[in-house]
């Protein structure tokens, strides 16, 4: 497996794990299950792409960091969260940042491991998408991928370039940096736009 | 793996994804919503499939042609769809074809991975209800293979079927058709006989 | 993988698959759906557990008793269910038994497959809380795991002392033992005396 920018993935891992954890906490779930639903938003994704390249036992089991961060970042906003109430907007501009940076270390992940480049796309979306769709699995929610805004899709834009610049050559560093940022810039202006996909024609 | 029969194997690919993308359409989720829950529909059950029998990374992820036929069969049906109503019944029936085809394929390969029978034949079950299992989880219905109609039971039963079938000697051609027969059959006589299993004794 | 110790393990098999059965007779689902719902319960965390750790094809598809056990039990609950409602204390009580020992010997095979201890303990929750996760998924219930009692701490808690006891050299059946029975205690009174962990601060 490649080895990720430890920093930049641990930002990452903490911002879903945020993502998650106040996700829980509108359910009122207890400390345990608000921790619980933060650590599967922040690794679920990673963990599933660890499953599909054969990267076994998946790498969150064996950096016990990657495990800590989470559980601290969830404790943190449960206890705080009326603080970080009014940062719900922050929540999920950051959200947007994780979802570009999973999305490009995941396909990168999969091309190192041999995976051809259309079935590394789609694991470096679902790198990107996995932990939240578990959260909204777990909380009762339609996943959020699933709703009308732009999402699995800017994911899946944001492999397919990461890629594309890998082949051209690009330095990882700045592939993934470029990627992270368009992914990011993508689900920014999709929200504060309200981009939507075409709906179903001919339903009243 | 066993190399599937490519023409038939993708027949059952397009028309889970139908199944998956009707669904979601029934949601009014948006055209990635559609497509997302056509591929989840379509290649849920193999993956989980490869996942159990070590075949990493999955066949959906090394064979593109696995990932562009279900994204084309949600696309057409998203934009379709009005005329496709008549054909709901249409679509149930084909996702009959698929369950037998998908439920054989999956035993066999389970079975020349080095799985025991019983075992298999629960894989062979898994691969034939997965993706579908998939489709449910994900727009928030009570999982069509728990519902009271027959159909993990004709799934399991064509499992066990081309196992038994493959001991015999039968060729594995002539046994796929006759399994994925069987089951569709099964499938179309209990859906036209309301046929339903027994529920609980004693519950008002 | 560490040889389970056979007996135990499959008490464990059957009262999770008991618990599974329960809540699919509760959904008034059929005979079929009730032994799905059992069958994911009873195997559901060893699955994944075995997946993660790379021990493939899991132990459950190359032991066909690990799948006859719950089918069984499943369909004895199915018919006997007037007369085991009056136990439904007692299968509350059983999970919390299978709930210790399925974290003691998923934290222990997660180790012996070579897994850092912190992903152990997590891997040894997974085994345990897994198939009620799986059940409820199924079922449409916010997750039991989720809900204000403690369960999956003292699961975590019964992973960090199964790996302790065996880092200090306790023989593994009187490790398994204690940390089943610890496991059991925990639930127990936590169910009789009704704990809750905190929830958030602040919400009215």
């Amino acid at each position: 497996m490649v080895a990720p920018s430890l920093v930049a993935d641990l930002v990452g891992v903490a911002v879903f794990a945020a993502s998650g954890a106040s996700a829980a906490i509108a359910k009122r779930l207890d400390i345990f299950g608000v921790i619980f639903v933060g650590v599967v938003a922040a690794l679920g994704g990673g963990i599933v792409r660890d499953l599909l390249i054969g990267a076994i036992p998946p790498f969150a089991f064996t950096h016990w960091i990657y495990i800590a961060v989470p559980i601290a970042a969830s404790a943190i906003l449960f206890y705080f969260h009326p603080q970080f109430g009014r940062l719900r907007r922050t929540v999920l501009v950051l959200d947007a940042a994780g979802l570009g940076l999973f999305t490009a270390t995941g396909a990168l992940s999969a091309r190192a491991a041999g995976v051809p480049a259309v079935g590394a796309a789609i694991i470096g979306m679902i790198t990107g998408i996995g932990g939240g769709l578990g959260r909204d699995l777990l909380t009762g929610e339609i996943p959020y991928v699933l709703r009308r805004e732009i999402y699995a899709v800017a994911s899946l834009f944001g492999a397919v370039l990461v890629l594309f610049l890998a082949w051209i050559g690009a330095p990882r560093p700045i592939n993934v940096a470029v990627t992270a940022a368009s992914v990011f810039l993508i689900r920014v202006v999709a929200m504060s736009r309200h981009w939507e996909a075409p709906t179903p024609p001919g339903l009243s």
